[in-house]
Parts: C-alpha cells; structure tokens; sequence
C-alpha cells in the first residue's frame, strides 16, 4: 500500500503539522520513506471526539458484530501480504521470519477475543433473584455485568512491532471490550503502524462499524502521548515499553482532575534460579537453552532471563564455562534503534568497568556500531557483589545477563527477596530440589507474574490462563495482565441494574439467557434460564 | 470491655505516643472515655513488619481454616454484647436500632465472605493443557489463580461506624483473600473500632491465625493515614470517607516509588429522574420514598439521592409541593461529628444564598446546633439554573437534596451529561418511559455504578452481584466495588504456573481439582479434575 504519513482520524488522512520524522533501517542507517508527521494537538483532540461519538454505536452492536469485526482485521492484516513484512522488516532490523511469527500471533490473539466475546460469558453476568415477602427489607432484584468504559489510548511497543502494537492484545481486547480505540504509533516503526491501521480501517468499514472505533496519530514527542493521556476523553490507556516512559504517563494519568487507570508493562529482570539437582542433570541444556533464550529478538524481550543465580560449586563452575562456549559462538545483530542500542553500549560500559563484575563471556564476533548491532555479554559475580549494589538489579534492555554463584540456599533467598517486581521467576531444577527450596518459591511467588519451571520466560504462550504482568515496576498494576483474554478485564467495569425491567436489560442479563452465558445466579454458576 | 486506648499490634496493646484524643457524643458534648493515643511512626512500621511476618503463615493456610476464622469474627462481634452498640451509639448519636442493623449487616458480609472462599471458585482458576507435540514450537503447561498481594491498609467511614469500619467488607474481604490488614481507626469513633479490633483479635487468636494478621492504628492527624500509605510494606489500600481525602490518600499511593492501588469509594450526588410515567400514576408515593431514603441516617449515606429530575409540568409542581409537605414533617437529627456538622451548615448557607435556587422546603422544627443537629432541605431551580452553576453538581453530605424542573427529554440528557461520576442513578418511571428515554438511560450508564428502577439508592443490598462503585469521584478506579463478594478482587492478583510440577501447585490447580472448584479449562468451565 501507499504509506501517507498521515494521522488517520476516523478512516480519514489528516496532515496539519509541518514537524516531520523518518523511520530508519537500522541496519542500514537509511531513511525510509515518507516523511511522517507530528499529531496536532488539535488532531488528539479530533481522534479522541470521534471515539467519543463512536462509543455508544460501537458499545451498542451485538458481540456477534464486533467478532466479526475482529475476524475481519484478522483477514486484512493477512491480506496486507508480504510488503507489510518487508516494511516492519526494514523499520526493525527484524528478520522476515521474526515478522511473519509476530503476525501469527496477531492472527491468533485477534480471533481469541473474536472467540471470547462470541460465547459471551466474559462479562461475568450476575443475577440475584429478588425476595418482596424478606422482613425487615423487602430483597431486590440485583443483577450485574462488564461494561465497557470508553475510549481507551493504547502506546504500541518497539520491541513487538507487529504484535504489541497497533494490533497487539491491548488494540483487540478494548475493541473486543467495546471500546474505540486511540493508538499513539511507536516512532521507530510509523509505516508498519500505517500499515496495521489501514487493514483495522478497512475491517471496520467492511463490517459497518462506526469510523471513529479506531484511530492513529503519530509522534516522536512526549507531548503527543501526554496530551493523549489527558484527554477528558479517554478512559483508560495501556502501554508497553521503558520504565521511564511509563512511569511518566502513569503519573499524568493519575494527575488528571479525573484519573484513569494507566496500565503499563514495563518489562522485567526475569532471573533464572538454576537448583543443585537441575545443574547435575543437565548442565548442558540448561546453558543452551539459556542462550538461546538470552538472545532472542536480540535479547529486546520484555522476558529476557537478565539474572541467573546458582550454588557456588565445581557444577556452577562448570555451568558457567559451558555458557561461556554458547555465548561465544552467538552473533551480534542489529537493534531495534539508536536510542536501545546506545543504551546497551552505555550499560554494557558501566558493568565492564564493574569492579564486582567479571566478563564471563560475550561473542567472539565483532559487533558492527555503524549497524546497531549488539553482542551478546554475561556478567558473573558473588552474590555479595550482587547485593552490595542495588544497580545490578535493574535491567539492561539487550542480550545480557549477570551470573551470580550464592554460597548457599539462605544467598539465594536474600537475593530473591531484594528483587524488584519481575514478569516471571524461572526455577530449573527437580522436583526435589522444589520441594527442598519451598521458601525460595514463596519468596519468588510474592515477586512475580509467572514461576516457569524447567524452560525459559521468553516465547509467551497466548491463552486463558496466561498472565504477563507482575508487581511493579513490572508494571503499573499487578491485578491485569497484558496478554491473554483476561486482559479485557482492563477496559471494563461492572454495570448493577436493580429492579430493572427484563425487556430493557443487556442480553446477558434478562430472564431468558438469550446469548446462554454461563451466568452467577444467586451464587451458583449457570447456564440455565431465570424462570 | 475494658477500653485502653491503646493501638493494638499483632494482638498486643501499644502506647508510644503522649498526644491523645477523645471521642465525644455528639448529641450532648459530652467527651468520652478514655483517651485514646495517636499512633507513631514506630508503632505504625510496627504493625506493618507484624503484617508482613504474618503474611506467609496466613496465605498458606487453607481456605476453609481463613473461613473459620472469618466465622469466628462474626460470633465473637455478636459476644460483644449491647455495651458495643451503646458505645456506637454514644460515639456517632445513631439509635442503638441503626447500630444493630449494622451489625447484622457486618455478621452478614462476614458469612458472606466465609462461604465464598470455603466454596473455593473465586480465585478463578485456569488451566491449558500443554501439546509437547504442536509445532513450531511444543505448547507448555499453562495455570494460573488469584492469589494475594500482601498487607493492606484500611481506613473506615465515620458514617457507617460498624458496618464499613474495622468490620467491614474491607476489612473481611482483605481477610478472606488472604492478606493481612492494618486498619485506620476512624477518629469519631475510635471506641467503637477497639471493641471490634479486640472480637477479630479473639477469633485470630480462638482459630489459630498469625498475631500479624490483624491490626489497629488510632490518629486523628492526615500524617497517620500518609505514613501508613507510605509504607513499603503495604501492597494495597482501601478506604470510604471524603473526596478531599480519598484523593489525598490516593495521590500519596500513586507517588509512591512502588505505586500501589488506593481503593477509595468517595460518595456521590446520586441523582434520581422521575419521569412523565411515574410522576402521573404515582406522585405521593415517590415523595414520600424520597423523603424516606433522604433522611435515612441523617442523610449521611454515600448513596444519599442529592438531586432530583422531571419534566416542569403542573404533575411536577404538585409532586414538588407533595414532597415539601413530607419534608416539612420530617426531624432534625443529630450529625456524627462538629466537622459533618459545620460542613453541612455552610453548604445549606451557599443554596440559600444562591441566586438561582429557592428553599422548597426544610424540616418545619428547630434544629439544635449544640445537638449538632441537621434538618433536611430540599431546594428547588430550573435546568437552566443547575446548568449554570457546576458547583451544584458536587456532594453536600447530609439531608439535602436539589429539585430541577426541565424543558424536555434534551434537557434531562444535558444534566446528565454534565453529571460527575456516581454510585447510582435511579429512574422513576413506566416501562414505557425508560424505552422512550433510551438516549438518557444510555447517558447515565456512561456515568453510574448501579442504575435502579423505581425504587431509591439508599440500603445497597450485599450480594454476589452488587456494585458498589462508579466512575470518578465516585471512585478512584470503577472496575472495582467495596460491597458485594466482588470487593475480593481488589486484594489478589493473578499468579501463573508454567509447566510447574502437579504436587506442588496451590490446590486449585492440581489435576485432581481436590478443592472441586470450577475451573477454566482449555477455556471452558468445569469442576472435572484433569486425567
């Protein structure tokens, strides 16, 4: 397709601003066409009116509908064919097949929430019957459900250009939701963001949704994003990407007169805890396994396992040089952009000159700068070098991770409880070893989203029973995740109808079940009619 | 019982601090014994380090021992005998009725609690199976549960002294989840709050709980109720009371370095529409339930109806003189405190002062200002002059209540727009008016927790499927309620289970499903354990 530049308002190109940007090949260094340009405040505003005026329309169409909205963005990101692969391809320095994986998952999360709000029973409808004949009180009629709240603002991540983006689950669950949608366009990748947005636009139009269900501004600024945020208009936003971009939108979303909830997936440190029995085993695995994890996407993984901690032992020992060999042999390859790539190299400067840690093993390769290209490092420490510096429990973005040997389990537990919030917690080891760590566990479980036993946190599987979140600073609100169908739950709020007539109720709630949700019906869940 | 004034930690009395305060009845000056201290900053990291050792021993108990706890609660709140609802009475000026009514609300709540989580299926556990054999790449074991986050503060209301206090569904759904609390005694009534504090520390101590799991702050300083905010260790907060504290609290959790979630239920307008149906077929009854629901509690609830809606008509003028003859009937009452007090006697002043309303009615007795006693307003203005003036759209606690006339159906949907965030919206009404009034219907929902038909939105009826809540002020986050077994959601988040070991997964996600909860299972509901 023929990229504009545009914001797209409502299904419609709007170009106020002079102020340009290019997307780059960043391995390349290439400017890619076209100019793109800077949203307006005047276009925020445009963007987040039309929501407004599509919320009720959109709110108010059957499930089936939107579910068939959702199907037909599916189809139309499939449709967009190889050129929107080659294009994410050039903005990213992805290769082809890392694309074409991301639009799988898209696919497959798109018809997931298709799938959800077809059968229905997400909006956990619940119904107590009324009792006149109750003393001192006659009992209501009570019954309630998951509405959608409004406008929702969705930031796209750079590490996930095509799948935590314009069409990431946080896009689908809000329209899945009800909501219409406002997406700021991450800046590294404007053309993929056009690109998803026109197969959304022609989605909508081709299942007659209202225009303003979605819309795409762009920005390089934290102006646009901010006044995104405080936009009266908008509801809700969610966000993938730094710390400190999200804590800054958190903080202007909770200064508003009226507050929204801010939901941001800040990425983690993920340590993998590496158990006597598992080091015995199958030290061999573990290291490959590990490496592969470490370098995947370039290690640009909100997952990627920045911490390994063992027993120090002659295993450990030997667990580490076997690492060394892997990472050894890896290639260095390009970054997402300057900005990662630069704080890669300042970062991996800072832990070279480290004088607690020691460069257990980067590439022999050299990585080129001009290219972006990052090599993979491992650091290794004591767990006293560990904990004397809060610093290395932050994480660096990129493929690099620090190795640190504790002189027994009670190390290891300090350790764990002096780490921050994490996405995940990764235990290799037997079932013995779980069983003898049981308190390393439970200091694990009060810091993360997931516990992975035995494998590594990258490569997320899509489903019900998935959460990525985790406390903070993994992200700004540990009860939602960001991933799976659960994350509709952040769009919604539930709606109570007392004594309301049955004819004038959601589907879901009145006496016949006509959609055949499993509903609570005075605390017992059912499929039945209310006779 | 004996009350000592004291903070009670982790079941044991504490006085550091020789700052103290006293209670006093509000209907007669009088100061009541003893004096109670202000909690300091050590007592309060005291309570919450007791919190936090309590945390692991309480979580890992099983969920029917938390019940029994929760049980115990109850009978040993209804061992407290009368003196514990004269103490009430004396500290708040409520007849010893209303005390009671409040108990029976909170030994209701509490059972209710008890039973939710003995029954098990709350924690909404989800399990995908894996498929070692899917390609690209093997499918992992996926589960996932509820579980809590850890210590939580609350803070009570001074207008529900017993029933959303240190008994309430705060305080009782933080406990059923599994974490520890740390209560915020409400300074009004700080007698009251010992009692209770010493029934749920007999029951912890009868049911073998963590001394930890359960402790009482007194303060009647912001400084208090900041600190324990701001405390590491405290992981959520809840909190019912005032818009100018809630979000003062609120922006304290938010600026945290680790945000936490800050619960609070602010109260609201909770306007009520009586449309052309139901102001012909029955005017006398809808004023005098008006009536009735606005003097309830001294119009001190947070479901108090503070602004009434119909169409200017001769029907309207003859409803308007009907409820100004109930309200002319109706007594002043003494007011829980000088501060509810004197708040309330400056608002009544502005209307009166205001150029755009008229008195309608008042109570036609006298109202003591030493009994610190309100008589109920109701005032009267056109659409026009309630557009004209935001302020009229804002909370004034206590039993008033603002009457506009409007020109047509565009009108009412103009107030309604211009409405801020409310706990409930009732419409009085025909079936047929509510399908003629869609458009206005559609806008309040936008704006509301709880819609109600022909009834009033005082008396919340505590169910499965209650909302209490609503958009901002109402609220700070309206995905959540404060009464209802929802109110357990605030307090847990999401942990998953990747490809961990059967036996030592929490019970809700064995194979075998010993708890027999319902469970998702590769996305549908079941209590069929995994073969």
């Amino acid at each position: 397709m023929n990229l504009t530049g545009s914001q797209w308002i409502a299904g419609n190109p709007s170009s106020e601003s002079s102020e340009t940007f290019r997307a780059a090949n960043p391995a390349t260094g290439e400017t890619l066409d076209p100019e793109f340009r800077e949203a307006t405040a005047s276009e925020i505003d445009a963007a987040v009116t039309a929501a407004n005026a599509a919320f009720d329309p959109f709110r108010n169409k059957l499930a089936e509908t939107r579910a068939d909205f959702l199907e037909a963005i599916a189809e139309e990101v499939l449709a967009l064919g190889d050129s929107f692969l080659e294009r994410t391809a050039a903005e990213t320095g992805y290769p082809t097949a890392r694309c074409e994986a991301e639009r799988g998952r898209v696919v497959a999360h798109t018809r997931q929430f298709a799938d959800l709000i077809r059968e229905g029973s997400w909006v956990d409808a619940r119904i107590d019957l009324p009792d006149p004949t109750r003393k001192p009180m006659p009992k209501p009629d009570v019954r309630s459900l998951f509405q959608p709240v409004g406008p929702v603002a969705i930031f796209g991540a750079s590490n996930f250009p095509i799948a935590i983006s314009v069409l990431g689950a946080d896009t689908m669950s809000a329209l899945a939701s009800g909501c219409p949608v406002v997406i700021k366009a991450h800046p590294a990748h404007p053309g993929t963001c056009e690109m998803a947005a026109a197969a959304v636009h022609r989605a909508a139009q081709r299942t007659g949704m209202p225009s303003g269900v979605f819309s795409l501004l762009h920005g390089t600024s934290h102006e646009v994003g901010t006044q995104l945020v405080e936009h009266p208009g908008i509801f809700a936003a969610a966000f993938t990407g730094s710390l400190a971009g999200g804590r800054a939108l958190f903080d202007a979303a909770n200064r508003r007169p009226v507050p929204i909830p801010f939901y941001a997936e800040m990425g983690s440190v993920n340590p993998v805890f590496v158990l006597p029995g598992a080091l015995k085993s199958r030290p061999s695995s573990i290291a490959e396994g590990f490496v592969a994890a470490l370098t995947q996407g370039v290690g640009q993984f909100c997952t990627n396992p920045g911490m390994v901690l063992g027993l120090e032992s002659d295993a450990w020992n030997s667990f580490c040089e076997t690492t060394a060999e892997h990472v050894g042999k890896t290639e260095p390859a390009t970054m997402l952009h300057a900005g990662i790539h630069s704080a890669y190299r300042t970062g991996l400067e800072q832990r070279i000159e480290h004088e607690s840690l020691e460069l257990l093993a980067r590439s022999e390769a050299a990585a080129s700068d001009e290219a972006l290209e990052a090599a993979p490092h491992v650091f290794r420490t004591t767990q006293q070098g560990l904990i004397d510096d809060p610093a290395l429990f932050d994480e660096l973005f990129g493929p690099v991770s620090l190795f640190a040997g504790c002189g027994g389990p009670d190390d290891m537990i300090e350790v764990a409880e002096k780490l921050e919030g994490s996405l995940s917690a990764t235990i290799h080891g037997t079932e013995n070893d779980l069983a003898e760590y049981r308190e390393l566990v439970s200091v694990l479980q009060k810091k993360t989203g997931r516990l992975i036993f035995n494998g590594f946190p990258v490569g997320l599987e899509v489903c019900h029973s998935i959460h990525h979140g985790g406390p903070y600073p993994a992200t700004t609100h540990s009860r939602f995740t960001s991933v799976g169908t659960r994350g509709i739950e952040r769009f919604v709020r539930p709606v109570c109808y007392q004594d309301w007539p049955d004819s004038q109720l959601p589907m879901e709630l009145q006496n016949a079940n006509p959609r055949g949700v499993l509903r609570m019906l005075n605390g017992h869940r059912t499929r039945d009619e209310v006779s």
